[in-house]
């Protein structure tokens, strides 16, 4: 298998990228292509022993940053690490391409101007994946279609089982919708039009469910628009953090507590490691002609190997053709016209 | 003042109502009139020392519970304390009315059957207020309207704005809307509309924040539909439950953090305090004549006196003149008819 790796998409880059795609190359046996700006490639991997690994790079003259418009770099930057990474994907070249970049860029040059959608899918979406109890959920759309339409939910809800179940493992995968209720009837006006739709096919659909939920967790796959989504992804992430600032200042504001941290110490650093999302990575774009994984920009070398590790199962459950395939049932359903 | 308090409100009626009520009664000086079943107020009554206190009671026959459907409890059960405490403000005979009761039913009947909406409200708003790093941070709508209308959340901002400046005692608020991403531009159709709206009225209106920025806290009210509202508010209080429970599991997993974690009780003691809601108690239902303060089902006696105290405040404040008045500035708005 060979997995292009994007050298210039970390904040720190290319230093996490190149050193995660190292140790992915030795510890799962992939090869893998760096593509970015050659000299500073080359620069990081000499600091590493590479012997025995299929390490390749390529060069791509342009680099995007966190503030370019994704709409911009499409025209502006066609040389950039992201373009020229997944024109090998398209090209048959590489079997997935990984990346820590900006999101909207990635978004934008997939499904605009190399990859493009899977035939019959109509929006892509951002995915984010994290473990919940030890269990990887998948939830999407996380930002891509801030304004959606209950049939592309529908789609959502599809793309999110089959990877849940031919990347992530998960027999039958438990399909939910996030909404302010459980109730038949809760909800807005999209929710409860998506029920109705899911209620239709041949998932493993369980109706509503309510953040708390989540966190049983009751679902393997969580469907919502991108708007909510990315809402509900950093109000998660705010709220992890908050409450993690208040116990260290209370924990530092008295001698007693100070020693109690010290002597709490490898809890708290069990405790990050269980609601840490490294340990995932990267999470798929859905619904593009190829395997395409974006992980955080602040990522380091741990992350980075295992948003690779996720392009590797990705591309092991033959994800885009099943998808391709998972689609095909709304074909004959008159309302996915 | 005199303030009305739903005896029948919270999960375990009418003993933490009564005692909250006791307590308010107590530390505020204000009179109280406990509406619900007279027997059990009295039994309740008399497990405390109230003299000097004015403390009144009023029967009410019928009692709604969590499971009672709005729409049905208004002509069911005509005679619940809710509806005979909310016709005492409507008649003049309180300034307030509190709950810990049916958030549907509060709605229902405050808005449909009794106080009725202050001429010109679209539609009245659920609010929460929290305590955002000391200070109270308003949020609203968090979930009476899951299809909401620009004009509506236009509406929210100048009530909540007014709250805040009149009963919170927040000076110019800073109001902003709750969006996945700060940039102009960001944001579904429904936000990026708003803005507009607000940026166009006499509001200290700064534009869309995100989960994270609440947190610092950048802004004093938070304006979002009410679909968005109740998914952020319950996902924020998902994530700190979780947290809160990976981090007892992993103290106990092991006999060190053990110790460590009872050395640390003092600053867990003060972080819980720190974002406990039951210090705010309750929230209002904006938008309606008169003042009405929703809690918690799960509220104890401690919060159920700072929800009182929160209706003292918006009686205090003249809320519900004040919100009339400040709604007067869209009827020169063509935007607004």
């Amino acid at each position: 298998m060979r997995i292009v790796v994007d050298a210039m998409g970390s904040d720190k880059r290319p230093l996490p990228d190149v050193e995660g795609a190292i140790l992915a190359a030795r510890e799962y046996g992939v090869a893998i292509i760096l593509v970015g700006d050659k000299p500073r490639i080359r620069q990081a991997i000499n600091q590493h022993d590479t012997a025995g690994l299929t390490i390749e790079t390529r060069h791509a003259p342009e680099e995007i940053v966190m503030s370019d418009k994704p709409s911009h770099v499409m025209k502006s930057k066609p040389q950039s690490s992201m373009h020229i990474g997944m024109m090998m994907v398209k090209n048959g070249e590489a079997d997935a391409f990984v990346t820590m970049g900006n999101t909207g860029a990635v978004h934008a040059i997939a499904t605009l101007s190399t990859l493009r959608r899977i035939a019959g899918v109509k929006r892509p979406a951002l995915t984010a994946i994290y473990p919940v109890r030890g269990q990887e959920t998948i939830f999407l759309d996380v930002g891509a279609n801030a304004d959606s339409r209950a049939d592309w939910l529908e789609q959502f809800a599809i793309m999110g089982s089959v990877y849940a179940e031919r990347a992530l493992g998960r027999h039958k995968p438990r399909v939910a919708t996030l909404s302010n209720g459980e109730e038949e009837g809760k909800g807005n006006q999209l929710v409860r039009e998506v029920q109705e739709r899911l209620h239709a096919l041949t998932l493993n659909y369980i109706g509503h469910i309510e953040p708390k939920e989540i966190l049983e967790p009751r679902a393997d796959v969580i469907v919502m628009d991108g708007f909510v989504g990315n809402i509900f992804i950093k109000t998660f992430e705010a709220a992890i953090v908050y409450l993690g600032d208040v116990i260290r200042e209370e924990i530092r504001a008295n001698p007693v507590s100070t020693v109690g941290g010290v002597l709490s110490r490898g809890a708290f650093r069990r405790v990050r490691s269980r609601i840490d999302t490294r340990g995932v990575g990267g999470a798929p774009l859905l619904g593009v002609n190829g395997v395409v994984i974006k992980g955080h920009g602040s990522s380091d070398s741990f992350a980075v190997k295992n948003a690779i590790h996720q392009a590797i199962r990705a591309v092991q459950g033959n994800t885009v053709e099943e998808i391709r395939r998972g689609l095909e049932q709304l074909k004959t359903d008159p309302q996915g016209a």
